[in-house]
């Protein structure tokens, strides 16, 4: 029998800074437009042209000389003759002369001699053209070259998170790619003698493997594919031999259980014979003490526990924010709010608590979102978020502020 | 030269209202569990079983009889002998009898007989077994079949999004395929002389088309990959055409631009061509008060506002509720959450006005993502929110409060 080995706990605080000194930013590639969204810019993006790229009109209307208008009123309606008409995307090759006018639709080049677009429902029709009853300044209904920003000004930094909002900016400076740096390459193996894989049967004293997919979400819900390996009976040697063949092709591994010190944890001793820097494998946290994380070059092993709430949170904990970094990202944290505790959690703990909760971000209130032992499932599944109470010697009651973690903030309120 | 069309506005509400009684769930499916993310579950989800599914031991240690315990202390250590040693998933033969113990690990099965379970560390080993020094309470340090949740109850709702936590409990369940209801098919039309295709020269008078990206990205967001047609001309006919060929393969079509009253915005004839049923043609809202939205059976046609920003909120207020009714979402609403205002916005208008915005959910504090006309394109990618300003006669100042839509929560604070 191993001998019980004794683990120095560190902050949870100190245990992330530990994972996010070994993550390096990893190399750029450049991936299609259509193919960004989740990436994160790995260069500033600059304007490379003015936006408006040239005056244009904001509305379906006439471009005029604003000198022409002067003096119009409901008794002195002054008189335009349409010389040219052009929609979006055409330019007048009309120079604009005294009292004449080009029709003009939205989003059209101001003509030459014009500096001012008179809207459709601000005219009469004529035969001719049409009639006017105010005067127009000069500018006046145009959108100039360069109102919203100018070339060479710095648009959106390197690190910025590609959403839908930045595909359109970088469309519309023309980037057909995207330089991003790429994502990393995950290896996923579940390990436990007890877990049975989604397709087998349940024999006794087995249990579904639910950590595997449940990381494999979490991962794609970063936009990353998983390599998923097969369940692992907790067996030294194939799992060691397993491990060495993910470290062949992938920048993380992410293992589930085994990293605890019971009899068939070998987490531990693998780490061991890889000779992998352990970065930590104690941390002041519940659930998920034994989470672990090692170093190899410039791969990360994370060790996460096996319970279902303890291997969640080590992700969210961990792994996102390392793998958020390795992409580039300038913010790899997930927002924390100050909430308002809805129910008491008297149970005092030394150690920092992590809770899946339900926030109602609305009003500022949280509970845990359920029955919450480490190896609760359908709570995690109920959870938009985790409360984290410092260790203590204290519970806390309702009515108490904690902060709190967001992991999620769909569907949680309705407009 | 067209008429001017008299269209008469309706409110915002009222408009997404008409949407959404028009939006019909999608057909059941099934989809692998490892691809269910972003679906929407279709079904209930019943437990199949109880959670835990038998009497386990939550910690690495002894099962023993807690009656043998009684009268443990410091001073009189009772000893117990080691009969048999099971890990996880495998299940002892042995019943256990006075003062025996079976080393049990983490997720063990409690074997029959015994009802504690001694932790590891409240043991001092000895050649046969183990000495403890307290007493342990029938039940202590075992997680009881059921505790979490019975077969037979509720767990999740049909309509719930599924999200990593939600594929944890589906495969705690054994669902190796989910019923979800299909993502609509979703065809994208970018319309506009003016727009150049990304790879496209930008002659005089042209600009990026950035709405198609826009779009198709606000689309993935949703996990839903569009079917992207060519940039198309302001030209009648071919725009009709690829509009009918687009019907016969898609549930919904989402144009931008055309949808105005200028002599090129086709879409109106092009509605009447169809014969749809116009829901609207113009929203009380700025910008994209000429948001058209129509229906043709099954099928709707999101008419959005060429301007990128208009074009931003239209898919957002109008398309993106109606894509999750149809994927048979329960809360298919964007968070709305109420922020003070931390820049004047004192242009006062008598429709709705929308404003993308950085929002500080941590500080409750919101202000408009820079240059914010209707043709903006920066200030998108800047935002993770729109800020809702009533309709009314007067600006808003500093410090009021004010209704903000939560369009993104990504990269807001750091932890």
């Amino acid at each position: 029998m191993t001998m019980l080995e004794k683990r120095t706990p560190i902050p949870v605080e100190e245990a992330v800074a530990r994972c996010m000194a070994h993550a390096h930013k990893l190399p750029v590639i450049t991936v299609p437009l259509a193919d960004s969204l989740g990436y994160y810019t790995a260069e500033a993006i600059t304007a490379t042209y003015d936006i408006p790229m040239f005056d244009k009109s904001p509305y379906d209307g006439y471009a005029v000389r604003s000198v022409d208008t002067i003096g119009a009123s409901g008794d002195n309606r002054i008189s335009f003759r349409t010389v040219d008409h052009i929609g979006a995307g055409a330019v007048s090759s009309h120079a604009v002369q005294q009292n004449e006018a080009v029709r003009i639709m939205t989003g059209a080049p101001i003509p030459e001699g014009a500096d001012a677009v008179v809207m459709l429902e601000q005219t009469v029709e004529t035969e001719e053209g049409f009639t006017v009853r105010k005067s127009f300044k000069s500018g006046e209904n145009i959108a100039v070259q360069g109102e919203e920003c100018k070339a060479g000004e710095l648009v959106l930094p390197a690190g910025t998170l590609i959403t839908a909002g930045v595909q359109a900016v970088l469309a519309t400076f023309s980037y057909s790619t995207v330089p991003v740096r790429r994502k990393p390459s995950v290896a996923l193996i579940a390990t436990g003698t007890e877990l049975a894989a989604i397709d087998e049967p349940l024999t006794p004293g087995k249990i579904r493997n639910s950590n595997g997919p449940m990381i494999a979400g979490q991962l794609a819900e970063l936009r990353i594919k998983a390599a998923t390996y097969e369940v692992t009976a907790d067996d030294y040697d194939h799992l060691l031999a397993l491990i060495k063949e993910a470290l062949q092709t992938h920048d993380i591994i992410i293992t589930t259980g085994g990293v605890s010190v019971g009899d068939y944890d070998y987490m531990p001793d693998i780490y061991k014979a890889l000779e992998a820097d352990v970065l930590f494998n104690k941390v002041a946290m519940r659930p998920g003490s034994v989470t672990t994380v090692a170093s190899l070059e410039n791969q990360l092993l994370f060790g996460l526990s096996g319970n279902p709430s303890a291997c969640y949170s080590g992700f969210e904990l961990f792994a996102k924010p390392v793998i958020k970094k390795l992409m580039g990202a300038t913010n790899c944290y997930s927002p924390v709010i100050e909430a308002e505790l809805t129910e008491d959690f008297l149970k005092a703990n030394p150690f920092t608590r992590f809770i899946r909760a339900e926030l109602d971000v609305i009003n500022r209130t949280v509970k845990p979102a359920g029955f919450n032992k480490s190896n609760a499932v359908v709570a995690i599944a109920k959870s938009n978020s985790m409360i984290m109470l410092p260790g203590g010697t204290r519970g806390f009651q309702a009515g108490d502020k904690v902060q709190v973690i967001i992991t999620k903030l769909t569907d949680v309120a309705s407009w």
